[in-house]
């Protein structure tokens, strides 16, 4: 049994807004435009975004102060702007934190002061408002996804997944990724590889999905391997990340992440290691371990990859460089209650639980002589 | 530049239904069954339904006078009996024709004497009723597509697409497609086939939509040769090719159809044939065209079936079952309104017109001394 859902209208490649400017004015007179400092404004897109409003007589406002990891807090000011200023819209412009903020913003555009617990349990008296996403990094798939992930007051990475923050319409012009860094390429290129091969061993994963992860995956790799080994950023590289990102974006959408992405929470939270990085972090482990659950998918993996399993723990690994992480057992055993009951465990396969958990951290972070 | 919806909640596997009930329930609490005279309970579909509504005590009323190539004229009639019985929402259950039904339903629903001309262009004043639909055949892909098509009061094919015409929840049991004859089995097969080919060759396909095309004509071409062969149906072979069907229908209905399907619209309004034979009756000639206007895309088909363009050609040929088909001279000529033109003809890449069609005809149809 599978279910395949993804109600986004993906308009993608070179020059998708401009050419699609009425997409715009079927959602409103007025938005809210949702960004991050810098990318959005650098990339391109928030001037092809604001034309387009312009031609088709839409008023907008800017909310431009979301942060890598965007805070909740950030996301109800912005809320109590949408509201203020009648969006009947939001358009979220930049990588998965302007993405993901965005979807939480329209959540709040109607209930700006809704209790975090409701907005957690989705519990809305208004429906969001309709959502635009116009991706600018090759990694976050928020594109497609109905999730957002925000760090609360408490300093917590928590998501909210619902049918209603899908986006009504996702722009994918991939020269919006032509602007990124080599380590955010990197980083945010490590984030779409593990929704892939996370999604792929998912119990969830249908026929369909792995379609969608069998296509990401060889493409992901290829570029990332190339980046492992010194290559220089080219816009080949750039487009095809993009494209491979939005694929692996529909396994995400559609079946949810496994363990990497939970324990890589904490790495963000304490050590503000990116995303992806953090994430892909715990990629060798759990190639390990879908190795002994799933072994004919793991050989798929490698196969579409062209590459030994230790060539694909070493590169992941490396890439990850997280390596300068070091933690007592004290704080390894303090991550016992969060790593206890995960919903993501749900999604290994062979389930998955705390001890092994803490031995994964051990593994990688312990660096006394009891080690 | 592409665009990628397909707004459909797709619930596959055994199953589906009984383990979904809820789904109807978010729906309304009052339906319209669409179905034909057969299938839908021959299959156990049918039943499977009736049980989940009253489950969720939603109350129901069946139309199940939908023949093969559905009239105009009972989908008006079956739109009537909606608003008498105040439907929320529309099911349609069997093969492309009741589903196909139903979406005309789900709009004549709320204006039941709408002029045709008013129907085709999608002009109605009350918007259609959502819309469920359960599949029995595997062919032709209606459940993930806006597509409707319908035989008006003059004779001829005509086809609705809009996006409200999707359905919002389409179950797909393959176990309903157990019971399928050879000949409804080849038939539906060829229509799936038809959809894929066709719209891989579109200029509006994508790597996406090329990645569902990829993953559908090898299975496809598999049990379609087989059967070519005079091999016995299992159930094996409707699973799988129900599945191909499905991602057929992503290619469907995001790229539409070439020439072919226009084409077959006269041997099924004439002559009697059915759907997928008749469209897959000019496969041959289709593939010709796209050998020289497209050779790299022409040469991969024949790598995913694993054959050469000759047998490709030959099978697909065969299996239509036309060649009993004799016209005039005349009789083509009177033709070239009909297929001057075809909106379809901007599908082909090259384009296309009615002289070429004229020629296509006559190879295939002309029996006299002059050929």
């Amino acid at each position: 049994m599978y279910t395949f859902y993804v109600p986004v209208k993906l308009i993608g490649g070179e020059g998708a807004i401009s050419s699609h400017r009425e997409q715009f004015a079927a959602l409103g007179k007025s938005c809210l435009l949702v960004t991050g400092r810098h990318s959005a404004k650098a990339s391109g897109a928030f001037q092809n975004v604001t034309d387009a409003l312009e031609s088709q007589g839409i008023s907008w406002q800017v909310y431009d102060a979301i942060g890598e990891n965007p805070l909740l807090e950030s996301c109800r000011e912005a809320g109590r702007m949408a509201q203020a200023c009648g969006a009947d819209f939001v358009v979220g412009i930049g990588g998965g934190s302007p993405m993901d903020a965005a979807k939480a913003v329209a959540a709040l555009a109607g209930n700006p002061e809704l209790p975090q617990e409701e907005l957690f349990a989705c519990r809305w008296e208004k429906e969001p408002l309709p959502i635009v996403l116009v991706g600018t990094t090759s990694g976050t798939g928020s594109e497609v996804s109905p999730t957002s992930v925000l760090t609360c007051p408490d300093g917590r990475k928590r998501s909210i997944t619902h049918p209603a923050l899908f986006a009504a319409v996702a722009f994918g012009d991939p020269r919006y990724t032509y602007t990124m860094s080599w380590s955010s390429t990197v980083s945010t290129g490590l984030d779409a590889l593990s929704h892939a091969v996370e999604g792929y061993f998912s119990p969830k994963s249908s026929k369909i999905t792995d379609g969608f992860a069998e296509m990401a995956i060889p493409v992901l790799w290829k570029h990332l391997y190339a980046l492992w080994k010194g290559e220089e950023l080219t816009e080949t590289m750039h487009r095809e990340l993009y494209e491979a990102s939005l694929w692996a974006g529909y396994v995400l959408a559609s079946n949810g992440t496994s363990f990497p992405h939970p324990f890589g929470y904490f790495l963000t939270e304490q050590f503000q290691v990116p995303h992806g990085r953090a994430c892909t972090t715990f990629m060798p482990a759990f190639f390990d371990w879908v190795s002994q659950k799933a072994p004919k998918k793991a050989g798929k993996v490698l196969e579409l990859c062209g590459c030994s399993g230790e060539v694909f723990r070493q590169v992941t690994g490396e890439l990850s460089d997280t390596g300068w992480i070091s933690m007592t057992e004290e704080e390894i055993q303090a991550l016992r209650p969060r790593f206890t009951g995960l919903k993501h465990y749900g999604n290994v396969p062979g389930g998955y639980d705390a001890d092994r958990a803490l031995d994964v951290y051990k593994k990688l972070f312990l660096k006394t002589a009891e080690k």
